[in-house]
């Protein structure tokens, strides 16, 4: 299926750390690591042992670093080939040498994800696995996180396959019954095979229905809060900033840049945009106003429309909500503990939240009021949670559920029996799609070019 | 003289990669690791063993990642002391929750640079060493690496050790001289410690002289091409990136942005100023013209001050001229393919070298004129070079050499024997500031806080 050279690629994320890592995956990765590495430990390289020693350019006989490496027999690796990790020096410079050094004496570069793929293709692991598996390495949240690790740990696929179970039974149960056309298709055998499918159909129904908060909980999704000047908006933004705020909040230390963008609300991967504005001082905030609310609105999944309860609904509101036409919103009425004076106007259909950023009153509501605008309701207890996420997956269930009620009504209009496994087939194709069975390779190719470098 | 806690960071870069280690290090480590962590391999943690399980939270037994362990029984480690490493899938939000769970279970964010500092403190490495790990993971060319690492290894601890002995052997004699006064100090003494104290002051000259080489090849040198619009800046830029281009050109795929700025030049790294015009079209370039020039001379290291050599000397070359003024320069006379027009001023008296962009000719001669304008006529072969390379060992270095001078014209003027010992303790002080044994808590403190995380 795959051409099994060997391949390298740098494990690590790009930049300086305390420990790089290398890895080699193939019939030749424990040659050419042996080639590049002088184990200071005796014995060497043995499976699944850490070996001190040296890396070496064979060329020259140049130190390049210490390290420690190990070597996997397959099929006990990632890949479930022969796998050879070295942990050096986090450097740009150092890794990037140990890794030409793998390729001098070899080894191929490896291609983004391509020891996932190969993970895939030497069936540890089915597709959605594999996919699941950048999920975990991008997650967010502990909501998304968890969803993610279901994923990769198959009860996605769990779910998928009761699906293809039924759908193999009635295409067995059809299939024979054209071979020995002597049982006639009655009632009885109808009945028996729809009962079989209508688990699967029912299955693909609620995997559909879930793609919704699946791909809210993976993606996350874009929060605007827009309001007229003075209405709190930033003491609002700071609030849900404060709250459960970054991920690693409680990993002092470790740079933020790459999260900061990222709100936890609930669970709920948030993106607040425009947050070059949160860094700026409230005045700065403020000043921009109108404008860019009305600049924002386009690119929101959920606006929070913000008013001061306490002043009448003016102008400037009614333009706001004209912009917000018809996106989701929720009306934010900020300044509880102060007398209610705004009247909202007829269009302004929204639910509305009571909050006083001053108290912190309505906070909470309002926070879940954001997570069930997305969530329907469902709880983002992301342990209890296995759903699909990805586009690709849902339409391919979409396709399947389409075969499948089209077998069924053919199954019930009686037509000729030698055409009903044409629709199954078609069902048991886009399963397959999914989990990786009957997946093209250009669709492969398109997901694992996706991933990062060296995973 | 630390307290012996259990300390853990993230030990890999910041950001998304295939592999994230978090690293622990202390006598709890193997209970912490073994608490979070269930393994399905058989046996559990043993020392050296990559094991493959589940990061599972004790509070909720919500499974976090699958993960490969090591644990490495003292004082087999980098510190000596138990260390546990825990591979996970390299996403922000996975290891930080998996070094959330570390600390939850009772260890203490590490500092920066405390795994190292603990390896100097435990006397796995002296703080030379210990200093050259950072220097490791920052290099930018194969030659600061090398210098890096013969520093790691110890090979310039081991010239220093040198100094120490010549010192701590006249200390030792002078002293005996003090305890058994009998024994005056005649000629044939004064003879047998001059020359314990001779190769120890020349090695000391040795190392405070190469500093200037050792500096260069860590922290490189600033370049600035300066020169009047059109006289070739732009394709001497791009002749110097595309030699020996960036570090990792061999290795496709790998973002540059980190280092796209620095040129390695026969080794030597080299910042290249403004590099937002490098990026830019030639025409830009040439348009910020003399005022680009001008603003950038005083921030180089070294001027290559680019003349058209087909054309007069003019008013803007004599300008540009002026402004490098006392800087260190070379004049770069392009355009050696045509006829010869250009006449020096008498003013300009740095070093010229010809050469064409168009053909090519002379810029090995260049690239070589910039190495020896740092390197005086060392070739950085970093495999044979062993340099000081920080100021604070310089100067520390220069302390000992100045009491040692010090020692040498008391003893010869001499004077009273009871005083001799003071330079010489003085010095063997200040070589013990480089290797770290009578450095004071602060300045390490200092030094260890320039490393990343978890190192």
């Amino acid at each position: 299926m795959y051409v099994r050279d060997t391949i390298a690629a740098i494990s690590t994320a790009v930049g300086e750390g305390g420990i790089g890592i290398v890895r080699i995956s193939g019939p030749a990765s424990l040659p050419i690591a042996s080639s590049i590495f002088r184990a200071k430990s005796n014995g060497g390289l043995k499976s699944h042992r850490f070996s001190y020693g040296d890396v070496v350019s064979p060329a020259n006989g140049d130190l390049v670093d210490e390290a420690m490496v190990v070597y996997m027999k397959g099929p006990n690796s990632y890949t479930r080939e022969d796998v050879v990790e070295i942990q050096c020096h986090g450097g740009t410079l150092v890794v990037s040498r140990i890794l030409s050094l793998a390729l001098e004496q070899g080894a191929r570069l490896a291609e983004p994800g391509e020891f996932t793929k190969r993970a895939f293709l030497n069936g540890r692991i089915d597709l959605v696995q594999a996919e699941a598996v950048m999920d975990v390495i991008s997650s967010r949240t502990d909501a998304s996180l968890a969803l993610a690790q279901h994923q990769r740990e198959g009860l996605l696929s769990k779910r998928i396959s009761t699906v293809k179970e039924g759908i193999v039974y009635a295409l067995a149960y059809v299939e024979a019954l054209i071979d020995f056309p002597e049982d006639d298709v009655d009632v009885a055998v109808e009945t028996d095979v729809l009962g079989k499918v209508a688990p699967a159909l029912a299955e693909l129904d609620a995997l559909i229905e879930g793609f919704d908060e699946g791909r809210v909980l993976r993606d996350g999704v874009s929060v605007v809060i827009a309001g007229k000047p003075n209405v709190g908006k930033s003491s609002l933004l700071n609030t849900l900033l404060k709250e459960k705020r970054a991920i690693v909040t409680s990993v002092p230390g470790t740079t933020r840049d790459l999260i900061e963008e990222v709100v936890n609300i609930n669970g709920l991967p948030v993106k607040l945009l425009d947050t070059a504005g949160i860094r700026e001082s409230e005045d700065q905030v403020e000043q921009e106003g109108v404008r860019l609310s009305l600049e924002r609105i386009p690119r929101a999944d959920l606006v929070l429309f913000v008013i001061d309860g306490s002043s009448e609904f003016g102008d400037d509101d009614a333009t706001i909500l004209q912009a917000i036409g018809n996106k989701s919103y929720l009306v934010v009425r900020n300044k509880a503990d102060l007398e209610v004076n705004a009247v909202l106007p007829a269009a302004c259909i929204g639910p509305v939240v009571a909050i006083s950023t001053l108290t912190g009153d309505g906070v909470p509501e309002l926070r879940n009021a954001i997570t069930n605008a997305f969530m329907h309701g469902h709880a983002i207890d992301g342990r209890e949670f296995v759903a699909v996420s990805k586009a690709r997956h849902r339409d391919a269930l979409l396709k399947a559920r389409g075969s499948l009620q089209s077998f069924v009504a053919n199954l019930e209009a009686g037509v000729n029996m030698e055409l009903l496994p044409v629709d199954l087939r078609d069902a048991l194709d886009a399963v397959g799609e999914v989990t990786g069975e009957t997946t093209a390779d250009d669709v492969l190719d398109r997901i694992f070019s996706s991933f990062c470098i060296g995973k």
